[in-house]
């Protein structure tokens, strides 16, 4: 067998750690480079997404790294939306109506750690820490960096350059400066931002509340939800537009506004959260983004994986998952054309980029869906009906929610044309009274499966004119 | 009154002129700046988007400001498409059903220099040419230019800055790259580039083919297309992906290669292109990209309007009748706001940005309907019966390509909202065997109204959730 190649990978988090570690595998010489210190030596930043939903997806590429028990031990199962309704009742509606399917909350720096681990354990595999890449000469896959604890300039180099460094990523904004080729490149900010707020574990280290569940209190507008953490704490993110509206954040600015802003939408809450002022103007106020772009790589040397190809916002839960997909995709294509990286890297484009289009657009419905829709009569009647049909059919009913988050098989872009059917098909027989309760379950569930495959025809004439 | 405001305007093309002939009528004091020389005084490029289709949304923004019986001198009506089959027959697919209904062929130097002529008629109106824009101060509505006659640094300010500076925009880039706001940004590639050859005149002046029509060679992948100018001339404009395709400009890079693609695919147009060789090697391969952005406008000091704000591609023919239009929408709102720019800014945004994402997808959708499906048999048989219906109910029925084109009065977002519906509903029928012959014209079309309402309704439910 011939030496593999030398490859330079920039971005240590979890996509850029996982595909170090797959690709050292496979017997793949890595350096792993990262422009922040190494997170397993110092104290966690505060207030930037702590805890993470992880679902099949995601644990099929940890898996696929021999990562998953490992990681399982991080998890915390989560079986469905807690409601919290603005007069302080609450409502679990499950995310599947089969008993084995959740989603998990999981620490991003501790899963990161355990990756970064694994990664040490490889003979193959070279990890730096604090470089921050300034530029990338993508035909020769080459970057300067600057050290930051020496203040030197560092050139590396590799036979190949993979660029997981996220959302704001410094390869990809070398490949959007570039002349030499087209760059689609887009970038859509919700007018919402987000802030992390905690609530701590109660005294002797339990949970203040139910910790089996994603908790949400949609508001219409703004919304807060809050995922539990293995320690009993749990991190509250709350969802605000930034300006144009009664509360925003350009106008909650003293502890007496943010006080009554929240006694008035998320009471219950409120007494849960003792460090709410103090955390509310000490954690940053973040931005919620789409980016999409397209090549993803350039003279069959530099490619773009992860967040730094696709960042999406939260609302799926499936930011990390579609990332660690990439990594299970990328090496099934790896294993078809291995040596040949200039067809590896367009076809595994050519593959995956519809999936994570698709999963950005669902990622914004959701959005709208979690903050608004979560709390309508209609909505909730489409999910009271469709986890009936889970429970009692479970082999021949899956939601769109489930088609995404626990059917690995089913791609992203499939998940969201049949789920956005389905949910189109449930929502106008319920409208139009076409599912009377004179029907018995199995004949509602024959009326949506038609009512959806006509749906689907109908799009096909005009798509494939 | 009290004195109107001092205003920049940077770009002297079809919308900054328009926009600065609009505005000074209006009483404003208008600097309107160029980067190009003056082009009434000097030779034009070849190869550049020579001509354009002027139709009912472009004079409107033309009578507004007093010019349009003016334009329509520089103007030859078209009166539909006419396609050209690979076996050489053509046959002629009118733009609608009724006889007064056709958009125009118009010289985009031509229509430029009649609106420069008429702002330098205004005493209000200074015109500044060779000044390249570098660098804008979006918060103090002033610019830094490059002369380029003398290459001196000149800087320009106003009360207030309008960005109508293209799909390059510079002031755009400004707005990109600032660091004070979330700018929500895209561009989007097509995979193919175009290319303009040139029919000329018929010896003794008269035109070679059809003058009424624009000329169409639909090939699947690849398309010609012709439109008629004043001089007996035609501008034709291929239409080919960049790579990977048995024909591509990657590959034609020789003139045997260009005449062997050109005689096999377009036999009786190669006969009307005496100089196709020289011209293909010669004129520029052009991109064709989508731009969209989102806030246009910031500080209530600095708007964008135009390709600026909105670049399409050209397969609706409405790029320039977007931007006039444009120019309609901001006079309107300024008329309700006057004096209150961030007002009038922010509203002109909120009115008008939907339409114009609404055209920039319509545009896309029409590049796939123009070089695949004008030749395929169900959309022929869709045009056709959505012609019957135009000429015997002129006053029940507009195709979308009406909706968008011939009715100024309805916007860009609900003609296509309207037209795509229509659209899904006629190809349907069509094709599930439900408009026989056995029904009278009109029975047709109360199917076709019938079948467009139930998929309104069914989308409405699902949107307003």
């Amino acid at each position: 067998m011939s030496k593999k190649e030398n490859i330079l990978i920039i971005g240590a988090g979890l996509c850029g750690s996982l595909l170090a570690l797959r690709l050292a595998q496979r017997g793949y010489n890595i350096t792993l480079v990262e422009k922040r210190p190494d997170l397993r030596k110092i104290e966690q930043d505060a207030g930037r997404s702590i805890n993470l939903a992880l679902s099949d997806r995601g644990l099929r590429g940890l898996r696929l790294a021999g990562v998953e028990e490992a990681a399982k031990k991080l998890c915390i199962p989560m079986q469905g939306r807690m409601i919290h309704h603005e007069n302080g009742k609450t409502f679990l509606t499950r995310y599947s109506g089969r008993s084995h399917e959740h989603i998990n909350s999981v620490s991003r720096p501790g899963l990161n750690m355990l990756l970064l681990d694994a990664c040490e354990k490889m003979p193959n595999v070279k990890l730096l820490f604090n470089m921050g890449c300034e530029e990338v000469d993508l035909k020769a896959a080459s970057a300067s960096f600057t050290d930051h604890t020496t203040g030197d300039k560092v050139q590396l180099s590799g036979d190949l350059l993979f660029g997981t460094d996220g959302a704001g990523s410094a390869v990809r904004k070398s490949m959007f400066l570039s002349r030499d080729f087209l760059f689609s490149f887009s970038q859509n900010w919700l007018t919402h931002g987000y802030k992390e707020i905690t609530i701590p574990a109660a005294e002797g280290g339990g949970f203040r509340t139910d910790k089996d569940a994603l908790h949400i209190w949609p508001r219409g507008e703004d919304m807060l939800i809050a995922l539990p953490n293995l320690d009993g704490s749990f991190t509250v993110t709350l969802f605000l537009p930034f300006s144009d509206s009664d509360y925003c954040f350009d106008n909650l600015t003293t502890p007496a506004m943010v006080m009554k802003y929240f006694k008035k939408e998320y009471p219950d809450a409120v007494q849960l959260m003792p460090n709410l002022v103090e955390e509310f103007f000490e954690n940053p106020t973040g931005p919620l983004g789409t980016i999409k772009c397209s090549p993803w790589s350039c003279y069959g040397k530099t490619l773009l994986m992860g967040d730094a190809a696709h960042a999406i916002v939260p609302f799926y839960g499936q930011g990390m998952n579609a990332s660690f997909e990439d990594v299970v995709v990328f090496d099934e294509v790896l294993e078809q054309y291995e040596g040949n990286w200039p067809k590896i890297f367009s076809e595994y484009e050519n593959v995956r980029k519809k999936d994570t289009d698709a999963i950005a657009d669902l990622a914004v419905d959701n959005f709208h869906e979690m903050k608004e829709h979560t709390a309508s009569d209609l909505f909730q009647e489409k999910r009271r009906l469709e986890l009936q049909f889970e429970t009692e059919f479970p082999s021949e009913y899956n939601s769109k929610y489930s088609l995404v988050t626990f059917n690995e098989n089913i791609p992203y872009s499939e998940a969201m044309k049949r789920g956005r059917a389905q949910d189109k098909a449930i929502l106008n027989l319920l409208q139009d009274g076409k599912l009377p309760d004179s029907l018995s379950l199995h004949e509602k569930l024959e009326k949506v499966k038609k009512e959806t495959s006509e749906i689907l025809h109908d799009d096909a004439v005009v798509k494939n004119l």
